[in-house]
């Protein structure tokens, strides 16, 4: 949404999610399209496409710490409708979501879907990638790389591609860390962009310490790790002495912002970070 | 929604919108897809386009009787992206509604469109297509056709395409009548094919008076006026004597169940009755 908010007075629109308070409720909004060719491979099976786009969208609702109500969908239909649906079915209740509504149309050239995810907040205030604080520890929640092991297995039709092709969106674990974090975001784009994306939307400096992170690859395949996306594992702030309610591992410190966003090892990282959308 | 509808748990998905209980509120959602090629013309202005999805979300929300909070845009990247958000801008202050989110996505191919709308009820039960009762009347807020007058003046450079490219979602219409109606639909599709979808919807029989229905075409174009959409003209049942807030026009009556859901001057309508959705 990088485009559109400059032009528009709606707020915060770098965020993944919306945030829209309502009477004694808060609702938290997320939408995600997938491009045929761009986010998912062409002929990759529609039971693996309702997956990931559900998953993506649960996991955004899951930085929030967010509670999933449902979703509406948005089906542009092809040659697998069936398998799309049993994908859509499985996922839903997987995640514990219903399906209110949405939009199909027919359309020629490469299928684009989108879903709007729709929870309420189990936390009040709601975190947000823009909260990290000088001084505190950056933890995140596993293993990164575990979706790139998946993708070459599905790609070379061999080995285990479900870390892939089944995402899991950490909500439990999103919304026990809620009330203690001070800023939080799924790492779907690559740890490295995400953890930049991080540190200027919350104007600080995040020094990563690259072995600290747990990764899911061999070892010499680290960097790799550190910049692939789609784990959908929570990257989080919070006081250096808070009481963490689940399994989490400690990657980093949060510094005043200095010239660089972001340092791994001391130094800003070169080349790719991660996953840039259009 | 149709396909969907049959193999998923959630109601009522042929309805435009979703309804949800929320705390002490009660949500609108809808979302609606225009791909080019199929729903928009391949060159047609990014402000008209813009318009185009806003105007016929909102209507979604108009034919509930809510009050617009904001939108959720799913937005390809293409050529004349200033165009679209000046039109974006232009037509969320003119419904009163903000954009809160989103995702834009780069892709090749042609454009696909979402915009997600929400919007909170202004009145209880929320008014749907399957409420129509044997006995009452049937009205249409205006004419219809003035969206194919538009049209065929934007494809010819000549005449006022402004109906077409600046479709009014009628929010005050139908806040006003929500309290009043057993049924009500925006006229998107047509409105024989929307009339027979309320019929079916509500298991009556709807019988239309083919000269009450005012039309913004020339008489000898009323067949034609009877099945184009994009009117954005609301369609509701009411009882007969209801005192109606605005100036409405009478069109028809519903009647028990018989063998056909659609008479039109007493005789089923054969042929195209609307723009059929893939």
């Amino acid at each position: 949404m990088r485009t559109i908010a400059k032009h528009s007075a709606a707020r915060d629109l770098n965020d993944d999610c919306a945030v829209l308070e309502l009477g004694t409720e808060t609702l938290i909004l997320t939408h995600d399209t997938m491009v045929e060719g761009v986010h998912f491979l062409p002929g990759q099976s529609g039971e693996d496409l309702a997956w990931k786009l559900v998953a993506s969208n649960m996991s955004d609702l899951a930085a929030k710490g967010a509670m999933p109500l449902g979703v509406l969908l948005a089906y542009q239909l092809g040659s697998d409708d069936a398998d799309f649906l049993r994908g859509l079915e499985a996922s839903l209740q997987h995640f514990g979501a219903v399906l209110l509504g949405g939009d199909t149309v027919s359309a020629n050239g490469p299928r684009s879907l989108g879903l709007t995810a729709i929870g309420t907040a189990t936390h009040c205030p709601v975190p947000s990638r823009a909260g990290a604080k000088p001084g505190h520890g950056l933890w995140i929640t596993g293993p990164v790389g575990a979706a790139l092991i998946g993708f070459e297995a599905l790609k070379t039709s061999s080995g285990d591609s479900s870390f892939y092709r089944r995402g899991q969106a950490l909500l439990t674990e999103g919304q026990a860390l809620a009330p203690l974090v001070s800023a939080m975001m799924d790492v779907s784009d690559g740890l490295l962009l995400d953890a930049r994306r991080m540190a200027e939307a919350s104007r600080v400096t995040i020094a990563i310490d690259r072995n600290a992170v747990p990764i899911a690859t061999p070892e010499q395949r680290r960097d790799e790790a550190l910049t692939w996306g789609e784990d959908y594992q929570l990257l989080f702030t919070a006081p250096a002495d808070a009481a963490l309610p689940c399994p989490v591992h400690r990657i980093g410190t949060v510094r005043e912002r200095g010239p660089e966003p972001l340092l791994l090892d001391g130094v800003a990282p070169t080349g790719k970070l991660g996953f840039e959308h259009g």
